[in-house]
Parts: structure tokens; C-alpha cells; sequence
């Protein structure tokens, strides 16, 4: 992502000096895994590529703004903060990729295929998918600890931290409830629009968008009346964020979501998308969504076949929609919160670009 | 365990205490997770069983007696401290279980096990082995998160906090990056008995007896020289530790270990013991050695067989002899550490029982 005007993103260069952040912790790291020995410099670059070469580092800018909406000062001390929620969402995908099998992420290979690879090129013995897994899990443990690490050595005064602390536990245990729940609405059956939403606030919302503006705000010394509307605000958008997810995983352009098309269709996922499908579906719909979703080999025709049902039930337009309403309901939100006016210009500008992203 | 007078894991009441605090700890997530969701039951009980049912809550014990050592007064605020390595240690073993295929922990099925049968149970659709590994996953995370959170919420003063945190931080980085390490000497070539204790190191010395004695010490404020006091007893004495788990898991009675017979064998793991006998062997036990380790079928004479060629090559007895010059270094540490005469009678029997125990 290139800096240009207008990319809320890119305000106060919060995305490049996240960026720097990450690379900084990461350099510093790199002594402390070579002490102990130096055959673990390839977990140090995967874990470098993959913080340093991707994403779309949302949520540490919903924090950085969650601080200046809340009259903290630009400083370098709350880019770092904030930075380390890179780290907590690196651990989320590098686990949910071995969780569901994902063979691709940001366009580029997942952690645990990364590792088979590394495996196999080195002719070691054994099951290179399992050492692979069993490398992804601990690389996600990894970043879980340095996320902690890099909040509490900010240079944040302390009993900022001590506030922050709570809102961050907080975040962490919703995060993998929420991932549970996920879990949970796959193997259960019957899709339900009502369930998905359920984890979309959890997963994702509570996690995505009110989550790091709270942390930002606590940071900052933030009363209850500006939490409150950062709730009003962050819950509704992030449930438009993630139903913006579940469409770009039926129609995302693979070029643009670096995710291989019709992924999540492959993979069978319960999102409030598919629900709205198989409620709406009449009979021949309802077949050709058993028939196809979650096949494994699910082929290019198969995708265009799940992608016609989901259009032609209504099922599209109902879930924009949704989102449209959310983005709105957020606004009204933003509109009364009690914050700076730079923050509420940016934070208009961010409910834009969560809810319209194309990757 | 009952609490029976001259174990040193009593003194002080400290084991019973660690399980009170961790249930109170416990029990305070409960209404955390309800809120999210009352499908999270299975969550806590899985989480409340592993914790509060089994264990030798060995971490706590030293992290409690590095505080006393340094002269740190008992007091409750320091068992929640140390009871928190409680929990980065079940993260570390739900999370070992599922890269290792383990079925059994504690003579229970382990975590991944229990949520597959839950999912068997409750006639859920899908992948009952996948979905109880991606529930283990998210349960270590989870340990992970509340470990920390646990330390900060101690209630020990902010100071002591801040310089724990980088030694419970150095710990934990260590633990995962011998974690990877112990996968790495699974897949590579040929056991060799220095990288066996190199693995020991990082994975167990430090981890189980030098780190939670740093820690507790360097929260009640100790300085260098008893920090390096420290290092010289935890260190031989962990890898000791180490190198007794690894006879256990050849020859242990499954009845105390709570471990299927030679589950070590099954699984084919690289350690001490195993290389001191791959060196060792004359080609008739090498053939042995090479037919049946890792053999996931083998059975209770193949274990025999294996044994045998352990026993008689002198591996065994090589093993204990640097068990007992382990021990031996660590004491001798310990008789010139300048702590208080309390925690050196403690420490001295810790060493026994660390190093003695049959389980």
C-alpha cells in the first residue's frame, strides 16, 4: 500500500511507522532466538515476511486514532502500542490457517506450508506436513508473547499500561471465544444468519475495531462516555467489516485478496452470506449449495454455480445491505461521539475503508 | 498429591495454595466467557480440569522459592504470581499434545482428544479429529493469554511487575523457540546426545527451574549475584529434570506417569537416552533400535526389545550418572548462594525431588 493523500490509512504515516515499529521489535528479537541457537533464523523470517510485507495493519490504526480521538499526542510510544496488535493478529491467521488447512495467505504461502516446504527442502526426515503444523503453531505462540512484550515496552508511562492491560485481556479472551465459536458454527448444522453475526461480533468486530480503540482510548485516559460511543461506533462497523469479508470471499478478486477464488466456498464456511443463501434457497438452490459447498475439489464451475445461488436468492443484496445499514448506524455514532474533530474525520474516512475494501 | 510432611512442594502450603489461586482465577473467567457465550462450558471445564485436577505445580514451587530466597515474605499475592506458570505450562502441553498426536495427558485423554469425543458426542457434522485440534489450539492460546494476565493481576506493586516481565518474557521466548528446536531434532538425522541437551536446555532447564527462580527472585527485587546463583543450580538441576523425564518415558510405570508404556518409544523422540544407545550399539542393537523406534504399532515386546537395548548398551546407567553429576553441580551451587538458610533447605530438597520423582 503506497502512501496517497486521501488513504485514511497513511494519516500521521500511521501504516509506514507501524511498519518501522515491527521491524525495530523484530531486529531486536533476532539476537535473543540467535543466543540460543542459529538454526532458528527461518522463524525469525517467516515471521519477519510476514509482518513486514503485508496486511492491511487496520487495527493498530484504529488504535493510533482510538488515542487521538481521546487528546493523546502523536508519539512515537503509542505507534508502538498500537503496533503490537499486528503481532496478536499475526498469531490469529498463522493459527486459523493450520486450523482450517489454508494453503495461502496474503497471497503468499501460509506459515505451516512454509515450513512443510523448508522440511522438505532440507531432506529432513519423517512428516513434513505435520512438522510444518506443528512449526506454525509455535511461530502463532511466538507472536501471542512478543504482542504482549511490545505493548508493555512501548515507553508508555506505566499506569497507562496498567489501564491498557485490562481492555487488552479483554480483546485477547473475546478474539478466541470468538474463534471457538467459529469452530463450533461449522461442525453444527444448518446455517443461521442470527449465529454467524454472533461470531462476526466476537471474531471479528468486537476484535477488529472497537477493541483497538478502546486500547487506544484506555491508553490515553479515556473516561466512560467516549468508550461508550467507540461501542456504538466500533461494534456495528465491525460487523459490516467482516460481512464485507464474507462477500470478498465468495466474489474477491484472488488477485487483489491474495486468497486463491472462492475460498471460503471450498472450505464450506458458515458466514451470515451462505445463511441468507440456504434460507432463501428454493429446492434446485438448496441442492446445488449441498452439492458444492465445502467440497474440497470445488472446481471454477462449481464456484460460478454457488456464486449464481448466492446472487440470484437475494442473498448479495441482502448482506450489502446489512453492511450498508452498519456503516450508517456507525456514522450516526461517530457524528455524537465525543472526540476530537480530527479523529472523527478519520474515523468516517476508516468506516469507508473497512466496509469497501476489495482485498 | 496429598500433602504429606518433608515433600517440599508443601512447604509453605504452596502447592494446595497454587490450586486455590488458580481456581479462583478460574472461576473468575467463567462470567467472562457466559457473556460471550454460553457454549464456551466446555471451554472452562476442559480448562478448570487440566489445571486444577493434576500437576506437580513443580514452576510455581521454585518461582515461590526464588521470591523467599531473596527474602520476599510470604504472602498470596506471590502464589498468584507463581501459580501463573501454571498456565503458560498447560499452554505449552495442550499445544505439545496436538503437534506430537499424544492421546493422553495426566492419565486423562488430552485436550484434543476430549473435544474430538465432544464433538463425537454431540453428533456434530465434519471432522471430529480436526475440530478437537483447532479447539486444543485455541485452549493453549487461551492458557497463554490468562497466564499473563494472571502475573499483571497478581496484585504484586507495579515495579515488581515491570522487572518480572522481562524475565517472564526471556522464559517464555525460550520455551517456544526449545519447542521448535525439539521438533527440528525430531526430523533431523541421527540422535546425537549434544543436541539432545541442547534441546533440554531451552525446552526444560530453563523453562521449568532457572526461569521461574529468576522470576520469582527478580520480583521480590534480587540482585545479579543471586540472580547468577540461580542459574548455576537451575540449569544443571533442569537439565537433570530433563534427562529423569526422559527415563520416565522409557521406563516409567504408566500408572504413576499417567503416559501409555514407552509412549516415548511410539513417537520415536531424539532424546539423551536414546542417543547415548544409538551410539553405543553394536549392529545388532542398532538394527533394534532402527526397527522399532517410532514405530507408531509397537507393542509391548517391541518396547521390551527396545529397553533391553537401552539397558545393555549402558545408556541407562551413562544417563544417570549425568542425572547424579547434574544434581551434584546444582548442589554444590546452591550450598555458596547467597539466599536466605530457608530457601536453601528448600531448594535442597527440591533438587531431590525434581530429579528422584517417579512421575
Amino acid at each position: 500500500m503506497t502512501a496517497v493523500a486521501g488513504n485514511p490509512l497513511d494519516r500521521h504515516d500511521v501504516h509506514e511507522r507501524v511498519r518501522k515499529a515491527l521491524s525495530t521489535f523484530l531486529s531486536a528479537q533476532l539476537p535473543r532466538l540467535d543466543a540460543v541457537s542459529d538454526e532458528l533464523g527461518p522463524v525469525h523470517d517467516a515471521l519477519a515476511e510476514f509482518l513486514l510485507d503485508g496486511g492491511k495493519r487496520l487495527r493498530p490504526a484504529f488504535c493510533f486514532w482510538g488515542w487521538r480521538a481521546a487528546g493523546g499526542e502523536d508519539s512515537d510510544e503509542i505507534v508502538t502500542a498500537a503496533a503490537c496488535l499486528e503481532l496478536l493478529h499475526a498469531c490469529a491467521l498463522i493459527h486459523d490457517d493450520v486450523m482450517d488447512g489454508s494453503d495461502t495467505r496474503r497471497g503468499r504461502p501460509a506459515v505451516h506450508r512454509r515450513f512443510a516446504t523448508l522440511h522438505r527442502g532440507s531432506g529432513w526426515q519423517g512428516d513434513g506436513e505435520g512438522f510444518g503444523r506443528s512449526a506454525a503453531i509455535l511461530l502463532g505462540d511466538l507472536c501471542l508473547i512478543w504482542a504482549d512484550e511490545m505493548l508493555v515496552t512501548s515507553g508508555l508511562p506505566a499506569e497507562s499500561l496498567v489501564r491498557g492491560q485490562r481492555v487488552y485481556d479483554q480483546m485477547r479472551v473475546e478474539l478466541m471465544a470468538g474463534q471457538y465459536l467459529d469452530l463450533l458454527e461449522q461442525v453444527l448444522g444448518g446455517p443461521s444468519i442470527a449465529r454467524a453475526l454472533r461470531v462476526a461480533r466476537y471474531k471479528s468486530a468486537k476484535y477488529t475495531i472497537e477493541g483497538p480503540l478502546h486500547l487506544g482510548a484506555v491508553l490515553a485516559g479515556a473516561g466512560p462516555d467516549v468508550l461508550a460511543s467507540f461501542t456504538a461506533y466500533g461494534v456495528p462497523l465491525g460487523e459490516a467489516f467482516q460481512l464485507r469479508d464474507d462477500v470478498l470471499g465468495v466474489f474477491g478478486d484472488p488477485a487483489e485478496t491474495g486468497k486463491p477464488a472462492g475460498d471460503d466456498l471450498r472450505e464450506g464456511k458458515r458466514t451470515a452470506l451462505v445463511a441468507a443463501a440456504a434460507e432463501r434457497a428454493n429446492p434446485r438452490q438448496a441442492a446445488v449449495l449441498r452439492r458444492h459447498l465445502g467440497d474440497p475439489r470445488l472446481d471454477p464451475t462449481g464456484v460460478t454455480a454457488l456464486r449464481e445461488v448466492i446472487t440470484r436468492t437475494g442473498a448479495l443484496a441482502d448482506v450489502e445491505c446489512m453492511i450498508a445499514q452498519r456503516t450508517d448506524e456507525a456514522r450516526t455514532a461517530l457524528a455524537m461521539a465525543p472526540i476530537t474533530e480530527e479523529a472523527r474525520i478519520v474515523l468516517g474516512e476508516l468506516s469507508v475503508t473497512a466496509t469497501t475494501r476489495r482485498l
